[in-house]
């Protein structure tokens, strides 16, 4: 068992109080003021005013800080070799992104041992961790053939149970001029090969990567094999995908920065999350997706930092909050609800990015008096302790 | 002797080895690979290839990180109390910074202790260094009185030989209504009182603030007292700052966000180095100003926070050097020399933002292989250790 993954499975109860601030997102209780909270085992036991809090075996004096719960990050690449920071600063030169780069990843993540690639994704799970992310989705697509899509779903699930099939990331260079052929690969042996390690489907629906048609056949397939589905789309251009993830039951749409009025009603419409990554605007030098339009439409709207060599290669939560505030329009409220429940929704999860009896027991102070601090501070470290599943880090 | 001013006075000896890549903004010497710096009590005393490296009394091993000189922060807030979290959500939502805020800063320090205002002045102090910040200037202006100013100096000395005294940030409460008072006690009793404490005098010269004649004639005085100069000008409208820094001899223009072509003309002519300050942007959802312009005219540019509580809460010098790429159109190589060698001019200093023998020993090794990171990761700690006159922290 990894470090990162440890449970309080002995039951160990812990009392945190002195809370100045208790951000629940639990809609029954919202924000409370001189309030503690009662871990049990790996679960939360007990919520209300620190005068009336029960007694436990241990104790974490928060000292006035303000809790949240854990970050809910579900979208991230973290399964690759290699970085691409001359890219980068090309880009900021003055280069455009057109998501080619991705093949010079694939190139690397190949030619990695199982153990480099474990390492470095564990690394980014610890950063991650570290920076008050307690639950990450983690997506494979840098193998891109049977064999490198198969161990980077192993390694992943190693580190996390929200793991992404993405064999469809992009058209790999050996099948560039036979895509059909490509799609069939990921539909057939490597989606057999994949299943197993995953719980999600994803493609890259986009242009330059896979359109309408083939998304629909690589999510269709995904879903007779037993996996949930989730979409990259509408990053760089409008197209079809948001809609497609609609009809097709997709827990989240991904990026949708250029997004149509019809888009934006299917989204309002339905269960499907609107997933908004700014760090990859931030990165590329792109316009942000309008978060505000998106909540005002009555669309669920989560955030995450895409953490990627290519695009996004941020794995922080905080950064991604002030981001949502200064550049999308959301509250610094709209922006942390995005960030742990909004999260938590796009993995149709109930039990993370909540805190509430019954919840799993990850939760973060910050070095602030209130969370208003991360987009108030942005760029300072504010994560003073993290417990996830219980366990202080 | 605080925790955060220890100098390695007993010249003891230390190999900083196993470095992947050497950033020493020295001319002559440039990047380095495979490089190793001796540091002799808080001195550097060599720098070259690992393989010539001379012994020493103890070892760092880089692990193959980057390693640059210490940031330094020219330009800073810190002697206050309280926050202003909620008039930063407010302006998010939409209402317009007026700069009014500060009086409400203003309140509160000057009803805060000795001690309450060190301690936080001290953290913050802390904070910066764990984010790789070497060098700080700290400025006065929440006193606004001659003993609150005066005191606000005296901590910022105990933390920082950069103090400012900023006594014309704006006209306090009680002196709206005859603001040339106010400049003759900024003039008179309240420069007496500062000057002691102080290495620098700074005005904010600016529409709601002082305007030409007073910035001139605060300025001059400041002179007179043995102060060199410094000025907060063009932040939120054009205005005669600028060329009134350039003539009088300031070693820094700040802010320099609105700004003429014969603004840009004089700064180039002159040795006023343009201190850029990205955060307070950020924070204020404000234009950026055009970093590529000014260094494509030869304006010396330097980066620093802002850090103050009502426009630019951040205290991190990466985030700064991330926005100044992102949004700014300074390559990486840029940023980081305007954070480092660029603050050191703006101080006047030559011994600190560079690495080579005889500059201090403040030097930070990043958890990445180049320092390209510092803007390809946004957001991310990237900090692994600093050393400060010497001292790991």
């Amino acid at each position: 068992m990894l470090a990162t993954d440890k449970a309080n499975s002995g039951g160990m109860s812990v009392l945190v109080t002195n809370i100045g601030e208790l951000t629940t997102q639990d809609g029954e209780v919202g924000t409370l003021h001189d309030a503690a909270v009662v871990v049990n085992g790996d679960r939360i036991a007990w919520i209300g005013p620190a005068a009336q809090a029960p007694a436990a075996d241990e104790r974490i004096d928060a000292g006035g800080r303000a809790v949240i719960p854990g970050f809910v990050d579900s979208h991230a690449h973290l399964v690759f070799a290699g970085d691409r920071a001359a890219e980068f600063a090309a880009r900021m030169a003055g280069e455009s992104y057109t998501g080619g780069g991705i093949r010079t990843t694939v190139a690397a993540t190949r030619a990695a041992s199982d153990d480099e690639l474990t390492a470095a994704a564990g690394r980014l799970v610890a950063e991650m961790r570290r920076q008050g992310t307690t639950t990450v989705e983690i997506k494979s697509g840098y193998g891109l053939n049977v064999d490198d899509e198969k161990r980077s779903l192993r390694i992943a699930r190693s580190l996390t149970p929200e793991t992404t099939f993405l064999g469809a990331h992009v058209v790999p260079a050996e099948y560039l001029d036979r895509p059909d052929e490509y799609v069939a690969l990921v539909t057939g042996p490597m989606l057999a090969a994949a299943a197993p390690y995953a719980r999600w489907i994803d493609v890259f629906c986009e242009r330059g990567a896979f359109d309408g048609d083939q998304t629909r056949a690589i999510l269709t397939a995904g879903a007779e094999a037993g996996l949930e589905l989730r979409v990259h789309t509408n990053q760089l251009t409008a197209g079809p995908g948001v809609q497609l993830a609609v009809e097709l039951g997709a827990a989240s749409a991904d990026h949708c920065t250029h997004l149509s009025d019809a888009d934006i009603d299917a989204l309002a419409a339905s269960d499907t999350v609107a997933t908004l990554l700014p760090g990859a605007e931030f990165s590329t030098r792109s316009p942000y997706p309008d978060a505000r339009r998106l909540v005002d439409a009555g669309v669920t709207v989560a955030l995450a930092t895409d953490c990627n060599p290519g695009s996004s290669y941020t794995s922080s939560m905080p950064f991604c909050v002030a981001l949502a505030v200064r550049e999308m329009g959301l509250a610094p409220a709209e922006a942390l609800w995005a960030a742990t429940a909004g999260g938590a929704r796009s993995l149709r999860r109930d039990d993370i990015g909540v805190l509430r009896p019954g919840a799993r027991a990850d939760l973060v102070l910050l070095d602030a008096p209130t969370f208003l601090h991360l987009a108030y501070r942005p760029g300072v470290p504010l994560i003073h302790t993290v417990l996830h599943n219980g366990v202080p880090q």
